[in-house]
């Protein structure tokens, strides 16, 4: 029998109407003739709700204790959700994370999936059930709940489709992959495919529709990935292996808005101090991108990093030791910044696009401050101000 | 170390600054020296805003989802309760009912507590954790999530004061226990002690401060049980062994307000019959209470029972099926009831009270229409109309 996880996020799941359109769709699909199992996020905001009351009950809420929190969240959406199914005549079970099998290890807040022992979906899904599978959480090795982090439910979807060896399906509230994103440059172009290297770069470099990590794991494991929108029933982007045939030079642009420039003047030029600040800030929570080190003739170090503006408390708190620790290093967190990175994989064989942009920024005044490039993108950080040109600019010059 | 189990329920921990409220309090009784072991409810009227959620979702939501979704707002509370006891320097934990080791048996909605494994519970109060328990729910052995049904966190609280092997402290929105609801008599006078006896029988017979089932493992394990109010430090009441010294031939007066007797007429007289009717009620989950059956020369039966006004959907499609069955039988179901009961363990030992009632309800005209009595009570089914005057002729006769 053909199999699929159908993956739902907060925005398809916001009220009742909308569990029961979707529902809708799981039943056609499992008319079709296939297995289901669905993976679903939280209520439209309510892990927002969440977050605000622990707020109010501590000013730095435990970590664990969050994760017990939020994990409620996803729990209430698989329960309402199998009963909608099932007051359509179809066998359902909502399955919490720890009743799914995710084990998971690493940081509260942000755990990563470890293994799926996936012989109970198994056993209701040759039972004929809809097996509706909270998204975003897991149990770890000490018996605690555990969440994922962000995008944490399309994870648990991908290493489910992964583990139960079928495709997997991304519902949303876009209707695909952009080569850039809408909201900045309106006349921006579907992809109807993308390979995986394409899409996990653009969503590192900001793209908000998937990220990372999750690409990563449909890329480790094969896994077929389609992305549509959830109430709409036009064909979405399908997200799978490079089609050496299609090679675009420039397949994407995106914008990361939601990040902070950090300057660390006068840093002393040792190896094991700057390698401290790094575990550091990594036991604290705190990613790290684009990272530039310059050193002068004194002996000291110019360092420059950007951090996701979410993590800013940790790591003002990280570089507060710091400087308690050496007095005479000098920090400058620049908040105004956001990241305009441009993916393409043809930027493998066919050079020069980097030149052109270089040459375009130059023409029209772009200022920018950390360059960071893999095999297949290029970034570059800079004011906010000059953020909406940037992506017109591209947008234009790649016709994307 | 001494020990206590603190159980506040639903209202005491409506918002967070109810919770900050009780944790001080608990804080409190953890610098007295105890190790404390805390059951929590939902936040005030959530569970009835999850309930509502699901009946939109179905007709007659699936009671193993229902389970699983109302065992979130218990999961959000031992979470928060935890962040404001961190909060307040004083290590602390939360735990759901599957990770306190709380195992159930029984029917979704409706489970009883089979064991619980305190071994994670004793390890975190050995550690200094105020150790915070979901009440109301727990895991069967299928790996469900399971509720406990009405009174559920109080039976968590006494079965883990059972195994923890100490005295439980149950804080509520009342004072402490009354010989006669003060709503329903204003001069009714607050018990400093009551025998588990009594008071299971009061709970029975709908004093709503506690649940019988709840009492009855108090009593079956000796727990001492102090029932006082959250957010009022004055002296509740007691319950614990009797006191030989002390008895009155009455301790109080209760009403059950929510139910309905139902009268079946013209039911064949087969034992194999009436066996199944009252089998399927239970298998339904419908609690009977009252039964009175009478044959007439007729060789039909007339069967009279109470059961709750809460399963009164479920009572109704059972007798569906029996009017099926036996077209000749005659139901009838008095929504209009209330149950006026009196309790005392005096009433073992002075006669007279059974006479000295009837001949009160003769002298005023109070009609009644099912009696039944136990060792140390007698319980009036009648009218709603008549309650009030019942009441106030109890309360008056007896000084409760």
């Amino acid at each position: 029998m053909k199999r699929v996880v159908m993956k739902f996020g907060g925005s398809s799941v916001e009220t009742i109407e909308k569990m029961q359109k979707i529902a809708g769709r799981i039943v056609k699909k499992r008319n079709e003739g296939y297995e289901v199992c669905v993976v679903v996020s939280a209520m439209g905001k309510s892990t927002n709700s969440l977050i605000q009351l622990a707020k109010q009950a501590s000013a730095s809420p435990n970590k664990r204790e969050l994760d017990s929190l939020l994990a409620t969240g996803e729990q209430v959406s698989i329960s309402l959700l199998s009963m909608i199914l099932q007051e359509m005549n179809q066998k359902a079970i909502g399955l919490t994370g720890f009743q799914a099998g995710i084990k998971t290890s690493g940081f509260h807040t942000n755990n990563r999936i470890e293994d799926i022992d996936v012989s109970h979906i198994e056993k209701y899904l040759n039972d004929g059930h809809v097996v509706v599978v909270a998204g975003f959480q897991g149990l770890n090795a000490a018996g605690d709940i555990t969440t994922l982090g962000r995008g944490g439910s399309d994870t648990t979807a991908i290493a489910l489709a992964a583990k139960l060896d079928c495709s997997c399906e991304i519902y949303t509230d876009v209707l695909g992959i952009y080569g850039v994103d809408p909201r900045l440059y309106p006349k921006a172009k579907k992809l109807y495919s993308i390979s995986y290297e394409e899409m996990k770069e653009m969503a590192f470099l900001g793209a908000k529709v998937m990220e990372p990590r999750s690409i990563d794991i449909a890329h480790r494991y094969r896994v077929p990935l389609l992305v549509a929108h959830a109430h709409d029933e036009q064909e979405g982007t399908l997200i799978q292996e490079e089609d050496p045939m299609e090679h675009r030079p420039i397949t994407g642009c995106s914008v990361s808005e939601k990040i902070v420039l950090v300057n660390i003047q006068h840093l002393p030029a040792s190896l094991t101090l700057i390698a401290h600040l790094f575990v550091t800030l990594a036991n604290e929570g705190v990613n790290i991108d684009m990272i530039s080190q310059t050193q002068g003739s004194d002996g000291f170090v110019t360092l420059a990093f950007t951090a996701s503006a979410d993590d800013l408390d940790n790591l003002e708190s990280v570089l507060g030791f710091l400087t308690h620790d050496e007095p005479e290093v000098i920090i400058h967190i620049d908040k105004h910044v956001v990241k305009v990175s441009v993916v393409g994989s043809g930027m493998r064989t066919q050079s020069g696009v980097a030149a052109q942009l270089f040459q375009l920024f130059a023409d029209h005044g772009i200022v920018y401050k950390l360059i960071t490039t893999s095999e297949i993108s290029i970034s570059y950080t800079m004011s906010k101000d000059h953020q909406h040109q940037a992506v017109q600019l591209i947008s234009k010059a790649f016709d994307l």
